[in-house]
């Protein structure tokens, strides 16, 4: 999406493949949303050491990542035996693998780039493959961004209030974003709306990378405290909610997302105020029979105790800012605990529509539309 | 209650009158926290910049600093003239309401304790009347957090997982607090709890003032986001919930409190978790006649935006520490603004029953019940 950078107006991806210095490049995430700063991964190594340090973060963005760091090893390997590139390629799988070990995303997309590089015959036919199939899974995850996009924007009209729920915003993918999507979409066709951005505590995604997507994007958009949604609705002050998905369970239509989200569920539902999520196609596990078998991580203390940003008041400019100039303050009470689950799982019954790439389903039709929504299994 | 400072445990309350000095002793509520500290003001100006200026917040405390404020104003006239002394006290009177003008409380205590010093016929009768008045003022609001406790405690079993929203804690009132009350005379009773405290954002009290409380108290507990409750509900950890309010309407049995006790309501309705209010009679309004007229202040945009803390990670020890190395740190997108309603109103259908001096009673019972609840208008 556009970028604002002193006073220039530009396009990014947040994953980008430099063919020329065999590099990748990043926006750097950790600095956002005080400063824009492109970096670039010279190797593989570097690339899985981005994906760890959580320079990159978000389901379709680090699978991107990974696929370019893929492509990215495989070119950096000298001759022509086929048997030490492929164990070469194997050491470099494992190592962008292991940069992030519970994510799904880098090992599909992985996987993918395998499949199609071993149709070469050549060590150069399977490096060029390599990267063809990266760059085909980056296309590919706009592509269903886009789509998600086009379905979406029919749910926004003319003055629409909209509330969203943590980052599931192009930052999170390699453009475009899965929630962020339908409000890119609606903009484009020319509408006019205002959005509500949930602070989404205890990372505060929603504060930091949406909000500054929005404003970078010059849409209408609020920050309000987590706990103000319900007020706001039984105000008449939101007609719609939108947010993402880390995990839809293809069998039942429960959606698993960042903490909070189901708060916001049930609260759309006692007003009658429609409550959609975004998705790529990737985020359904067709397998788990029940959402209460997801499981729930349960994240530092910390997080919840206090709050990262940077000294000073509001509307300051930033010069020379440094990632280490950003300071953790203690809000809590010092000798007091926290529980801090991660995520939370909202019941189809709550859920007026998923929005994917193929169009707006009821949580509970997903089952039966599997096989066009690309489910291999029995 | 009790607060433990450097190894020794002692009985303190938020508002206390030293009469050998003339002056009010006041927790530095400001410092919590993350310092205990009680400053003594010296004289009525004092005592009212201490209100302004937030060393003492929450409806009783306010009240109870008032009301010995107008004491403390009074004992300190000169000479016989009646005339001048009444001319003095309604100027002292004029300073203290002007402290937080919009505040309800501490006009009411001061009504107080002027309708009784009337009764003295001479200046030294009314200075003593005045100070008998505020304490006991002060002794009331005790007596009725007592009574509050006395009548929540018969809802907490051992075992049980008790929510709460913001701070209704003695650290609002004169001692033992309203919200807070059934927690401590259940505590003195020998059951065993657990308190999850929501962190109540923007301004964190849950996470500062009532973990700190519940910290100094020995009750076992966890801070939790605002987020998080819902989560917990569903996977059946909380099995009561127990709130404070600013403002509950007699003729609907509507509550106003912390924005997030909405919302809170409507999950715990969901769940069938218990859902408690606990007042002090004086926070009853009898006039209003529905909660969508309460006016909902809307706060600084700043609150939102950023987290005030102290810099450095957890379970520091702090030396020396001073109000100003607290430390605000924006925490969202610079360019973005924030909305920021500062209370919500909780229907009667949602509130399982109202926690008083006088009893647990069904909200939608208070109207028939005005008359013994103090309601004196028609």
């Amino acid at each position: 999406m556009n970028v604002t950078v002193r006073g220039r107006t530009q396009h990014f991806r947040t994953v980008t493949f430099d063919a020329e210095n065999n590099s990748v490049g990043l926006i750097e995430q950790r600095l956002l949303p005080h400063e824009f700063q492109i970096v670039a991964t010279k190797n593989f190594r570097a690339t899985a050491a981005a994906i760890t340090d959580m320079i990159v973060r978000g389901a379709g963005a680090i699978g991107a990542t990974a696929a370019y760091g893929l492509a990215q090893g495989a070119l950096a390997f000298r001759g022509r035996d086929l048997k030490k590139f492929s164990a070469h390629v194997g050491m470099v799988y494992q190592v962008l693998k292991n940069a992030r070990p519970t994510a799904v995303d880098p090992v599909n997309a992985m996987n993918d780039v395998r499949r199609k590089m071993i149709a070469g015959k050549t060590v150069a036919e399977r490096q060029f493959l390599a990267l063809a199939a990266a760059e085909e899974f980056a296309r590919e995850d706009v592509r269903h961004c886009e789509e998600i996009g086009r379905h979406g924007a029919k749910l926004i009209r003319n003055g629409m209030k909209i509330l969203t729920h943590c980052n599931a915003g192009w930052l999170a993918f390699v453009d475009i974003g899965s929630a962020t999507a339908p409000l890119y979409a609606a903009q484009a066709q020319g509408r006019q709306f205002h959005v509500f951005c949930d602070e989404t505590r205890p990372r505060s995604q929603g504060a930091t990378l949406t909000a500054w997507e929005l404003a970078q994007q010059k849409i209408s958009h609020q920050i309000i405290a987590d706990n103000a949604a319900g007020h706001l609705m039984q105000r008449g002050e939101i007609d719609l909610v939108m947010v993402g998905s880390d995990r839809t369970l293809g069998r039942t239509g429960e959606v698993a997302n960042k903490i909070g989200t189901y708060t916001k569920a049930v609260l759309a539902a006692r007003h009658k105020v429609p409550f959609y999520v975004a998705i790529p196609l990737s985020t359904i596990d067709w397998n788990l029979k029940r959402g209460f078998d997801i499981p729930i991580e349960e994240r530092s203390e910390s997080e919840v105790l206090g709050a990262w940003g940077i000294a000073g008041n509001s509307k300051f400019k930033i010069q020379n800012s440094k990632l280490n100039q950003r300071a953790y303050v203690r809000v809590a009470n010092p000798t007091s605990g926290a529980r801090n689950p991660g995520f939370d799982v909202t019941p189809a019954e709550l859920i007026t529509g998923i929005i994917t790439p193929a169009g707006i389903i009821k949580p509970q039709e997903l089952w039966q539309r599997r096989r066009e929504l690309g489910f291999a299994g029995q």
